[in-house]
């Protein structure tokens, strides 16, 4: 049984980068990687990898997260009709209720975060002191390649309990003739976005297919600059050292890379089988708010 | 003086590109154009140009928009230090407090929206019906171009009330070398944001410089995509017309042009100056937040 | 089959207490009603008729309403403990999702309100400009009787779809030994909230035991203040009619009759029956707030 | 100088109605009083002593505090005008952002709540486990008394800045003819409403006329249940003591005192002033939130 504190432990990142680091992995996107990335698209072809914001979204209240209130507070028909009719609106939303990125603020454990932060860095007062996500803001712009183990299983979306093993990533970069390197964006189709459409948002997310907690160190050699998933927690559920979420805990608080959740893969993976190109141009910044430690996020792929 | 109804019938959209379109100027992007942006990439430098998103935004309380209100449901210290501890936070915010697009859902008049829908289509139970925001989250991508009319001018911001011209916006290309062509985004940038930057909000909302409403038919004819700029309602406040906000009125309901408003222009103008290049590649798709008139964003501009 | 609007008219208190009028039946509680309530208590005992505000109510999401979410701004652990450390808190929450008034703007037809109020009244930019729930701040202070259904039919809820009638309301009376009376503030007990508590809040909202259409009559012609009930509606569902809460549309819209919903009577009711008294002093103002359709309520029994 | 610390130990009420007491001075509050301040009610006018709740509230920002954001979810014109048309409407507020119970659980020092509870009871994730605001819904039902500090000294309001002393209530005592007995509610006018009314909400809070340090032990040896004022923090700011707001955390933390704040009290002092009756019949129960740390509040005084 693998103890995720010793895997932290020996995949390590906290230093690396300074010791006021804020962004982890993301330093390994380098100019040259966005500009090859740019050099690349071909078709002009844009997909857009977020499932609607609404209330309609998958949360069913597990771990306070509810989906997203919209409201009006201005409509056409509150204005005389011969001047100006404006209308305008809120949103009230838990940050990580639908596609998202997770902070590096976000998961910590043994009261520290990544680069050693001490977790009372973050408190309802103030939020997230270090970490947070507008931090990289600007740092979301390279290379992005998708991973379709759904399609090299042929089937609509994996079983739930389904670990995603190193094998399976190479797998796939050889039926695919892709391969996964430094600075990349690395998106993993489970088709968990399928069962949602298909079969409604009871029960999907007790359990999910997802990365083994050995992909950790398969990330980790490769230099991937951060990971997305069509699936809610980008890891198997239940996870299979017993342990909640604890590949959450190497990525974000050992290795210090940011997570893609609740990715919408659909539309570009076809196009992606279709063309047999599985790289693209990925440009997925958070949102610029302050001291947060999550952000929703419209990704985008240019081809 | 200008009648904003009568010029917005001379450059109407309505029915140009269907009588259900409901992405309006964006329909001028063809993928041609988005290689042809992605191509210039030629640094891999990366600009983000979006304002803070938290308590210290813009607003003051005018028109019912308040700054955005970030709540943490969850820190590390309220979980025990041995297992994972997570943090989570809530968002609640207008969606047009600080950086953000305007759908083509927000503003209309006579009881119509662009390309004819009834403003009844915007109501407090639906939200917009018709021409939401999330319409266009796969469609802002292609070529930036920034018309910089403080540098042209040698003043860190233009005074309140200066309405730039269609006459500014071409001697702007001459000086700068650059070019506004069909399926561009235009940004112009006023200085207002370095007015906010040094002076505080009070005062930033009551006027401004921006766009006067000549502009519309220079926006028609060279075919912009969407234009954005670093004030708050890219036109000159008060108005030339007497009217408020006619431009908003001409460039939404009319021609069907989404706006970007409250854009940090600084970083990006400065390294334009610097090299001398003035476009680049525009990533800036809004929260693909169903029903919705605005849209916070992250835009990003890389060169 | 009674056609509502029929009876709506027949009842009409449109005029009675004047064109400007905004609180309706309310006016019907004169200052010796106060008097001689407060007089009537004899021992002290305090019972609070709300069930719990938070996540566990018993919204399921329909009709847009959730459930209240409850958030930290402030922990006493964000400060230095040898100063004073503060808590704050958040509530958002749609006014009606547990135990409520319904003001008198909550509901209309044929573009009417209460006394002839425009449906207009009621925009997304204002609120409602007239019968705004903060109108009876200070006028919810009586005499409460409370008549026990449930307990009359010797069951732990009447069924769902069971409607009840003026005879069941003066059956018992006679078993209970009380009498309502001009003014006074009524409270039916159906059991519904015991299976909110037994069965949870799966099926609770499609349907209900309440008052039936025939109830409009009586609580005119005994002049009662408001009525208040432990289901959410108040009344029937499904209604008797066929139409959607159509005694919500006669009590509100053409009596201008105030609603109580979701409160908790079983602490009271078992009082009462232990001491057969079932009147009481009853003090439930709403919040104080402008322009609202509705308010949460800690509604107060005292004997 | 007073050290407040040593006289919050004089004055603990830890303990003294056991070690899982929630309500502390409210304890003092007998069925008995309750009955009596139901006997004195003669003439049935009511008072209600809150402030409206909604965007023109008091608060400047100032703590993380803003002002009750209203807005509808469903209009009546969102209807079909045949059937019923329906209004609803959600709140989003600070729970102290107005008239307001501060709970047990809002303040603290040296990691300890009153009671002796641990700071720690109180956390993102969970609100207040102990001393929460719910635990008194049905508390707040007694004797009240007012004793007018402005009208005693023959000013609209009291300067910023002015200590009440136990001396100034006795004097009001005797000038108003009454006096502050065991269980009662105490009510304190300082005028700050008026100042509010008239001269905005610019600098309310930055400084403003309360209690002394010294009325906490007057407090305590009268046996008062709760005390409230129309101010925003009870206490005289800058405080005595050069700490911030020492008096709520000897009233609070220490003797286990709930503190009603920015309360209305104009048209009950001149009502009382006009009779000569200085108590009433108080019933100001908080809405029964689940683990939090306030609430607003209608309280009601009839007399």
């Amino acid at each position: 049984m693998v103890d995720y504190k010793a895997l932290g432990a020996e995949l390590s990142n906290w230093g690396r980068w300074g010791s006021d680091d804020q962004v982890g992995t993301l330093n390994l996107v380098r100019p040259e990687h966005i500009v090859a990335a740019a050099a690349q698209v071909r078709s002009g072809k844009v997909f857009q990898l977020s499932i609607p914001v609404g209330k309609d979204g998958p949360q069913m209240g597990l771990g306070g997260r509810v989906n997203p209130v919209h409201l009006m507070s201005m409509a056409p028909t509150d204005f005389e009709p011969h001047g100006m009719q404006v209308a305008d609106d809120w949103i009230i939303m838990p940050l990580q209720s639908g596609t998202q990125w997770d902070a590096l603020a976000h998961v910590g454990y043994d009261d520290k975060l990544y680069n050693g932060y001490d977790a009372r860095e973050v408190g309802s007062r103030t939020g997230a002191q270090q970490l947070a996500v507008d931090a990289y803001s600007d740092r979301i712009v390279g290379r992005g390649v998708l991973l379709d183990i759904a399609r090299l299983r042929g089937v609509p979306w994996l079983e739930p309990g389904t670990a995603i093993t190193p094998a399976d990533l190479e797998e796939a970069e050889r039926a695919q003739g892709v391969t996964v390197a430094e600075g990349d964006f690395l998106l993993v189709r489970t088709g968990w976005r399928v069962r949602l459409l298909e079969q409604g948002r009871d029960g999907w997310m007790s359990s999910e297919p997802g990365l083994g907690i050995d992909c950790a160190r398969w990330l980790h050699t490769r230099g991937v600059a951060a990971v997305g998933s069509d699936n809610w927690a980008i890891e198997v559920i239940p996870s299979e050292t017993g342990d909640m979420l604890p590949l959450h805990c190497v990525l974000i608080r050992d290795m210090g890379m940011p997570l893609a959740e609740i990715l919408d893969l659909e539309a570009l993976a076809a196009d992606c089988a279709a063309d047999g190109v599985w790289s693209f141009l990925f440009v997925a910044p958070p949102l610029n708010i302050s001291n947060a430690v999550g952000s929703p996020v419209t990704p985008i792929a240019v081809k």
